[in-house]
């Protein structure tokens, strides 16, 4: 076959071609990896390929007669503008689960029987495998991603190196690691572990990697067993003799090829699955093999989300040069902002981060979002497209630096002048800078889960009847993924207990569509309180640098307390970053971080 | 057997026989009854006559060798007081769940084979024999619960008789409810429901009566069915003509001891039964008879939590008279309080209730604490051992009235003085009095449930490291239960969305002990608001009417919008009670109520 597909419809027929020989009703295509993560290698864009949407969350179902892409609040618009309307339906897969869809649709198309509905068990975890398992319903596990079968000129799988993490950034050996996690295994009666998160892989090797963009990792799976030895799956060639040194030799090294066979030598053991993160063809393969499937979290997302002492002085460091660069950027945008396009700007702010020769890139994809634009909000700029920042509007930049010592994630929201911002985007701001400001300045016992505290940044809006589609913050790894679990600040976070150490995301916001959108982020480190009797008690403190942009909040509708928090971060923020500014930024900070 | 036995060691002597001889390793023994309510008859507390535990909540595990009483934070104090320490472990059932000291405790008690752990299957739902099923444990379902045959001298059960609710009061006629409810179970295809919580019933056939204390219920079962018929089991004598001709031909009597007869009839049906609410006797005897069960929550849960335009105007009528009584006794209680015992001052406020001849008795004990009484959560003094109020200190007084248009809770904290209240004192109380006043103003969308708001209620004392072992709020009943649910507003509240027509209780507290208990606590019926676009919000509106004490607030303490607050909350209770109190009443009234 060397057809290609140039259209969306044309690549879907093409699918349904494939599935109507597999004798199949359907398929489910979600975007994630075999790693299940949130960035994936080109090779893996199947979503993206099939349906054109680029978004972070996402899944196709595709139907011989109707077919649907499903995504969240933040991808909305995006879904719109992206995806073919006539081929798919535009869903929100919070308010339309895609798996209660599918029940119901093939109630409808394939009545009196079980659809028989495929899809990829290396792209689908255990639990996502039960949600989908419903009346009406059999699903099909196959063999080869029927996409890969029509994507005729799809990329080949990434072979960057693998390089080692330095104990001077990591805090912690490897071997510590494992020894840790081997405890954790023997107290839950397991024999072993399977890695099949690449960050979990880089925080227990101590190792870093270029194979996708934004997070440094390398892709491969591993195996954790409770005597302290372990087995990295990943292609030799990004093996360097020194990271193999680095590994040293409690690690065995093995091509991915080789992970089934691996499995298969477990027949009899007890081996940890997690049955949301890893793929169901672990378990399954486990299964067949003879071994008991143990299904637990996986065991390295707690330690990696509690930063050592050495992590969180080295986010405070990164934090701290990436705290200059945005003070340039933001000094340079009030003077040359206007009339730049989004794209431009975006780049700017990069160029100001590549002033650090530390500085390894973007820890995401900046959004860069002028006027309207930032109302779409997980927006992405391209240069064909991109908007040029207006006199007198609002302007969203979301960005994150990935240093060896630290990651950051900070969103700023400026007013492009010269005139005065208007009442109502004052009033906006100020709701969502109540709402940062309550969650940063909250202290709560030990035990709190981050379900809990995320009304706390919502209270102002919503005692104006205004809310966000979008949860409040997320974990974030240490030179590792922007967003990390297993905590998060939101409605729907896993009720796992904040732990001192961990790093949060502090990100209210409010979006006008076809007008403008708002959102203020810091980053926040938990750490102990010295308040708290009998009861130990957490809060956070503050780890990003920049200051809010004074133009577009209103004091008077901040509580005394509120102006003191701004006031006093304004002045830590100038006490920190200003002796390492030259004059001209210098004063720019000064006159930005004056009280209210 | 007409040995009685006097101690609890003797008790549990008694019991421990019984269990051997039914070749038992223990026995779960909680505080309900076969209706698995919070108030329960005198002739079902065996939690009581065994341990000598009367907190509302409560369960007793009897081993061979050790047992335990748990209850939790609002008992802990309560537990030690009243339970023997040298035949039971006193422990915390948050924190220690009773299943896993369960599990925990045979593993070494009984290693090697599973222990026979007997349960009486009225008392203990389907979901809480799910919780105690765990390896090392065969559950062994008794056919007769081993205390009665050990409690020689158990009363009997109540015959209390069961009375019209007139639809003046309910809003609803019991026809129109039973036809919602047959909506419901067509819709899952569901042939009949199981109802055995007697406000259940009450609501459903608009009947109310007196078997319990504080509750006006009247005990018994009942079958709703899909084609709007329903079968009420209840002794005949509870049942006078007039209540038989309210119920009307729609409804089948039958006596309680029947229900066993009726389920067996319905082989081949689908019937629901609520798994967390329901005895879990129900189900098996429905699975032995040829039934199909389905597990889904009691349908009449939802519209009795709702209440209607008729019950929210009555709510607001009790509350109305409810309110002049509490100022009465708060206005006598300034100037008498001291010297008088914790149970005359319960006492005096019951006979200002008593003035109002539709005042039907309190809705609960009432927790009337002096002093370092008053940190005990769920005090209750009894003559024999009631303290005093002496000058300068802090008074709790927490009690309800049952009135047949609606139900009351509300609990004021006061400084009996001369002398100023002391600024720790002051501190603490104003601590509660924001967090009271942050959940009363909170607005919020439409879908958000009480444990995303919990928090809201604790911050101000979080603040300052304290916090309070007990949830922010309950639902409450129209003329009904003073605790119902199914939302509620603490940490583990359910995720049930809170909706327009809600009555939920507002009382954050704290607690020093050995010193003195704070509470603030108003009833809120939820409303929509006028706020929101596209999505609905809803904000509360407050039902009890009474002064906070200004003695006990530290006006320099609160932000802007706290102070008006209470000012327009002041305002609001001189303006609708003042008018109906005499000129001595009226005018304490007004200087209670001054702007602070």
């Amino acid at each position: 076959m060397t057809q290609t597909h140039a259209t969306a419809a044309e690549r879907l027929a093409a699918l349904r071609e494939i599935l109507a020989q597999d004798g199949l009703d359907g398929f489910i295509l979600p975007r994630g990896d075999e790693h299940l993560g949130e960035y994936v290698a080109p090779y893996a864009e199947r979503l993206a390929w099939l349906t054109g949407f680029t978004g972070s969350a996402g899944v196709a179902i595709v139907l011989a007669d109707t077919a649907a892409v499903f995504s969240d609040g933040r991808y909305v618009l995006q879904l719109a503008s992206q995806v073919d309307g006539d081929s798919y339906q535009r869903l929100h897969m919070i308010r339309q689960p895609p798996e209660t869809w599918l029940a119901e649709t093939v109630a409808t198309s394939t009545p009196g029987r079980d659809a028989r509905i495929g899809y990829d068990p290396w792209l689908l975890s255990t639990d996502a495998v039960a949600r989908y398992s419903k009346p009406g319903i059999e699903l099909v596990p196959m063999t080869a991603n029927p996409v890969d079968a029509v994507w005729t000129d799809r990329p080949a799988p990434p072979m960057a190196e693998a390089l080692p993490h330095p104990i001077a950034f990591a805090g912690q050996s490897a071997q510590d690691k494992r020894h840790e996690i081997a405890g954790l295994l023997q107290d839950a009666g397991e024999d072993s572990v399977v890695l099949s998160d690449p960050a979990s892989i880089a925080w227990a090797f101590n190792i870093r990697g270029r194979d996708v963009d934004f997070t440094p990792m390398a892709l491969g799976f591993a195996l954790l067993n409770a005597d302290e030895t372990a087995t990295l799956f990943m292609a030799p060639e990004k093996l360097p003799p020194a990271t193999r040194d680095w590994l040293g030799n409690g690690v065995q090294l093995r091509p991915v090829s080789e992970i089934g066979a691996a499995l298969a030598e477990l027949s009899g053991r007890r081996v940890r699955v997690d049955p949301s993160g890893a793929a169901a063809w672990f378990g399954q393969t486990l299964r067949a093999a003879g071994a008991t499937v143990s299904a637990a979290p996986d065991p390295c997302l707690l330690p990696k989300a509690r930063k050592n002492a050495v992590e969180q002085q080295g986010s405070r460091d990164a934090h701290h040069r990436d705290g200059l660069a945005l003070c340039r950027f933001l000094h340079w945008l009030s003077e040359n902002g206007v009339g730049q396009s989004e794209t431009e700007l975006a780049t700017r702010l990069d160029s100001f981060r590549q002033m650090d020769p530390t500085y390894r890139g973007e820890s995401f994809p900046a959004i860069s979002g002028t006027g309207p634009n930032g109302a779409i909000i997980h927006y992405r700029a391209d240069s064909a497209t991109a908007r040029r920042l207006q006199r007198n509007e609002v302007y969203l930049i979301d960005s994150g630096g990935q240093y060896p010592d630290g990651t950051t994630d900070v969103t700023r929201t400026v007013w492009s002048g010269p005139a005065p911002a208007p009442a109502q985007v004052r009033d906006h701001v100020t709701r969502v800078a109540q709402g940062h400001i309550a969650l940063a300045r909250a202290r709560f016992p030990a035990g709190v889960h981050g379900g809990r505290l995320d009304a706390f940044a919502r209270a102002a809006l919503w005692q104006a009847g205004l809310d966000y589609d979008h949860g409040t913050g997320h974990g974030i790894g240490s030179y590792l993924s922007v967003h990390e679990g297993p905590c998060g600040i939101s409605a729907t976070a896993r009720p796992i207990p904040i732990e001192a150490g961990m790093i949060l995301s502090d990100e209210p916001g409010y979006y006008l569509p076809g007008a403008y959108g708002i959102r203020l982020e810091n980053l926040l480190l938990v750490r102990p309180s010295e308040l708290g009797g009998d009861t130990r008690f957490l809060e956070f403190d503050t780890l990003t640098l920049a200051p809010f942009d004074r133009a577009v909040i209103e004091p008077a509708l901040l509580a005394p307390a509120e102006t003191d928090w701004i006031d006093r971060y304004h002045a830590r923020v100038l006490a920190e970053l200003g002796p390492d500014l030259d004059q001209p930024a210098r004063d720019w900070l000064t006159r930005a971080c004056a009280p209210l």
